[in-house]
């Protein structure tokens, strides 16, 4: 490839857009082969909104799309977000147009990367999405082009840096899920409608896509069991770190010979472990493989300078002119991966029930989790001030997900037990 | 690029050479844009030494330069070792042939890495050493491609597994470096020649080629600062231990305005601090970025199956047809950093003096640190078995390190000092 310039068109200025925008104006040379940067379009739904980078001197688009086939783009960076509508629509231009595409939606990935990679690979140009997972740290990158040497087996990490924020914060100050989270909206960290970070269908749609690049299939979003932080309750914090862990939203894949398990629930980590450790906005992941072992990376999962560093990344890839499927496998030979029952999966929970303070309380639970082959690894009960009955929390053995939630059925329905049972997993790490 | 067959020749049958063979025996399909991997021709010092790939069957070449620019091979594979000799031979031989080449060989990279740059992109041939430093864990393809859309300031881990192992067995069983050594040689994890590794110098090759890759400059080895960890003590490993920390062979690279300071010490590093965690033959680096923010990464830094992948995973680049510059910029505007004065560095210190037990030792000691400027954080006298004299541990506050070394030389003459000061420095993370 002959030095060249690079003509960058970006769709959707908001945080990262404009850090993109800041990065480009401060290193226009920093293509890997030589040439010059430069951006030659930019779009947002409102042209006037105030920003923090002055884009009156940027040839402006209404409408993506015309971006996306513009002929003064060779790079279309797509950051408008949204599994569909103007994102979707730009991305298929683009790369129906043969220009390479980059991009931070996750969600667009995640819920349509199988077709979006087979258009990309039948026209010949990239598809990057560096920023989609983990912002800054380049776990994509690892996944795909580092341990491709591998045969990787499993994944697990914390992957939404809002859901991370907000347990470290609950932990640290005693406050609720609810009062934290209102907190986190007025400083930014969170979403007006906080859904997507919070319900976990942002950490599901992250690790979809790297399950995809790990096991070399297409991402199957639609398989994902998904478990977000809104129903987790300070108490179970509390009682989780007298138990000796901490409560993370653990994002999860794990390959076997049945099929593919890809989970996102709020999860037990032991204290000592580095996801337990890796606190406030912080992503961290494990993978796992055949010949590599464990390897873990960590670091900030969001934020303009992170994301807009990782969006830079990729122009810069797509300057090297490489040539490689958009995931592990060629688009023409990726297929679903096969979903794992997840009720056959066997691990380990934390339970947590709210019981009348009375004689034989304590007898009857543990009764019927010993007659549904529930072995109870620890035990606590513990006065808790402010609640209607008593808390009795343990730990289980390793058990399958079934036999474990028929035993959970059963207590619910003891007359002695006041509340649905809390049922939190410990993470497999 | 069209689906090709890739014929590799592999120089150097070692663990980590037998480890690819059988890599690449296993996932011959495993090139990112299609075709098929075979290999067409191997070398080493003896065809007959007993091995755990059967290689039999495959073409042999007593000369590495031969098989080097052999014309059945499409990408040499560099495993000898060594900075000189045949490694640099066969490798300048099969770039000026124009071929690829991957290598693992540290020493080589870090002391000729600009030259041989040079030559990679006058031949337009890539030059890939991804095994050369962290074993499996892709710390250069991260600071060379995912971190280019960053201006990191700098770079600290663990970069030697045998180091790592030492001091690990020594803190954890009590005893001294030349019996865990003496254990390690025999296990395997250290050579039996271990100067290389325990004196410092294969960190500060993996470091020097680090810096290099993420402050866009050549390879500067000779500019390093090295200390091994041979005479590490297992009177400071405990020592500090008492005041919160454990010693680690610390590698770092840090950009100043002055310049570059390339350093590896035995260092101080908090006992919560991820680096203290990483134990064993774990390897483990942060990298700091001015839109990054910190990275932390960490897993198996050697081993035949970790570099054997990395060695794969850079042969499934070099398939991509990737142009890259070798290091972060063109080898044409490659400079050595300018290296900054170690004794201008300000840091944090551990120091520890034997004294004789009679009255007036501390004040003398404190004193002199105190007319020195030195300023003293923390202190201990403790009393110690087995020892002539008694031990005095401190920590110091920031301190020009032209100061410290000094107040130590003062110190050191004093009467009452009864050996050399030991001095450690906390690690800057």
């Amino acid at each position: 490839m002959t030095s060249k310039d690079w003509r960058i068109g970006v769709a959707g200025l908001g945080t990262v857009g404009a850090g993109l925008l800041t990065f480009l104006s401060e290193r226009p040379g920093f293509a890997p082969a030589g040439g010059r940067v430069s951006v030659t379009g930019v779009s947002a739904r409102s042209r006037s909104r105030p920003r923090p980078f002055d884009i009156s001197n940027l040839p402006w688009f209404d409408d993506p799309v015309a971006l996306a086939t513009s002929p003064d783009v060779d790079i279309f960076v797509e950051l408008v977000g949204g599994s569909d509508g103007p994102a979707k629509a730009a991305v298929e231009a683009a790369l129906n147009a043969g220009k390479p595409v980059v991009t931070a939606n996750k969600a667009l990935i995640a819920e349509h990367g199988a077709e979006l990679a087979a258009l990309a690979e039948a026209k010949g140009a990239p598809l990057l999405f560096e920023a989609a997972v983990m912002g800054g740290v380049p776990a994509v990158k690892m996944v795909r082009e580092a341990l491709v040497g591998d045969d990787i087996r499993s994944i697990a990490g914390i992957l939404n840096g809002t859901c991370n924020f907000i347990l470290t914060e609950m932990e640290a100050t005693g406050r609720s899920f609810g009062d934290v989270l209102a907190e986190a909206q007025r400083l930014g960290y969170a979403e007006a409608d906080p859904t997507m970070d919070v319900g976990g269908f942002d950490a599901a749609h992250k690790i979809s896509i790297l399950a995809a690049l790990a096991f070399g299939c297409a991402p199957n979003y639609a398989a994902a069991e998904i478990e977000g932080i809104d129903q987790v309750d300070l108490l179970d914090i509390k009682l989780a770190r007298d138990l000796g862990y901490r409560v993370k939203l653990v994002a999860s894949a794990d390959r076997s010979p049945d099929g593919v398990l890809v989970r996102v629930h709020p999860s037990l980590a032991p204290l000592n472990h580095p996801l337990a450790q890796a606190g406030g906005a912080l992503n961290a992941l494990f993978i796992e493989g055949a010949r590599i072992g464990r390897i873990f990376v960590q670091g900030p999962g969001a934020g303009a300078g992170p994301t807009a560093a990782a969006v830079a990344a990729d122009i810069a890839d797509v300057m090297t002119g490489a040539v490689r499927p958009v995931f592990q496998a060629p688009a023409s030979s990726l297929s679903p991966f096969t979903p794992v029952d997840p009720s056959k999966s066997v691990g380990r929970a934390y339970l947590r029930f709210m019981v009348k303070d009375e004689p034989g309380v304590i007898a009857a639970v543990s009764e019927t989790l010993a007659e549904a082959g529930v072995s109870i690894e620890s035990f606590l009960q513990k006065p808790v001030e402010n609640t209607e009955g008593v808390p009795i929390v343990l730990t289980t053995h390793a058990v399958a997900e079934s036999v474990l939630m028929a035993a959970v059925e059963r207590i619910a329905g003891l007359s002695s037990v006041l509340e649905r049972p809390r049922l939190l997993r410990i993470a497999r790490i």
